[in-house]
């Protein structure tokens, strides 16, 4: 079988990424090393504070981290995440999050992942380690 | 008004944080400086490789810094956090994390994080810093 | 007085900077947010492994972090710092440090710094993330 | 040859690291997944602000969780640390720094490390995680 295009292999984790359709996670890109995704803030996102919950914030750029580190078609899995929170987001912000890989070796890997709102304001910056396994995201 | 109890404080927390509810996790214990709370991972929460989204082990654990941090009755925000997935979740699996005060000096606070499966095994290791703001969660 | 050019900024902190002579630490360069420094791995920067010790490489990454979050002349110290070690650093090796102001708002800011060999080598990532003081590195 | 013991491990790493003689890094005990160590900050490790540069509390406590993740007679190397700085170290303090293991699976390690000075104030805190190599510190 031919090998899979990089929007094939988005496409198949996509279909059945049962949590980013559950929490409204959209795709708009995926590139090798590099994937981009959107997610409005819902009002069941509200922390007891009343502003986006930092673990759905967390969630969005963690979700596009592995678009970005499966788009080799190698099944990888985080190791390893940490978030800073520069900004709040507020319920109904479209909060939209763009990954790009910094560096990969061997099966590790480090990516960078911004996150901002409609304004284009910088949310959160996410750094993510990856770790490939041995079985492929779409099998050849 | 009397200072709440560290118990009140973390009810009326509680009682306002619709993503906890909705994602079900429940508050079991909140002390100063202190809290436990769990979760059942449900189907929906499964990523694109059939195991427990990160996304929602770190909301987990970030809930539950929460209640740790603002336990003093000073409403506090994450300022940045970094975990470790060290074990996959699976479908079915009640997640508990464990919140921990590591050091509080002025405003800005060290929280460690465990979550453990109810096997008593590890599922990852998250630490928290927090920033106090001027607002307390019960006014007084 | 005239407010400082980022040049006398970052010669005055070099000025005083008594580890960065001691360990050879050389400033190349200091724009505002941004700071180039270079370092020769010593023999005795070796660890029980014979490597470069990566308290080391932190410690260039981190020198070249201070300059690039001091250059707005306001003294800002390090809260927090984590580095990846991508490749490991050689006796002889001559490591640069590269650090860029990703993030300022108010007092707090995040920076970037890559470690590189003098072959264009990939060394290690760090991240950092600061907290401006009232006082000015050049009082104006 | 008889497997060695946890103390002969760690004088073998320590007889070759000539990083920690040149600091002037004492070891002070080793056990199995545990270290401690101190260190005097001289005046060379002043940093541009006048108190200890911050790289060198951080080889401090990488070189402690260095003993205690090579304690098993692995080789381990350090892929990935974050420090909190909590309070300055001044020059002419000792520093101490405690090393526990939190998790070990496969070749993949956690440890947290705690830096004090001589009035048990808390003056860092740092988490590093570490991967064993197939080589023994002591071959057997």
């Amino acid at each position: 079988m031919a090998a899979p295009t990089v929007e094939e292999v988005g496409a198949a984790m996509y279909g059945r990424d049962i949590t980013a359709h559950w929490l409204g996670i959209a795709l708009d890109e995926v590139r090798l090393g590099y994937a981009r995704m959107h997610m409005e803030v819902k009002k069941e996102m509200a922390n007891g504070h009343g502003i986006c919950h930092g673990g759905l914030i967390f969630t969005l750029a963690d979700t596009t981290f592995a678009y970005a580190c499966n788009s080799h078609n190698q099944v990888a899995l985080a190791t390893s995440c940490m978030i800073d929170f520069v900004s709040p987001g507020q319920i109904g912000d479209v909060l939209a999050a763009e990954a790009q890989e910094q560096h990969l070796r061997g099966r590790f890997g480090v990516y960078d992942i911004r996150v901002t709102n409609q304004k284009g304001e910088l949310i959160a910056l996410f750094r993510g380690k990856s770790a490939q396994l041995k079985d492929q995201v779409v099998p050849t």
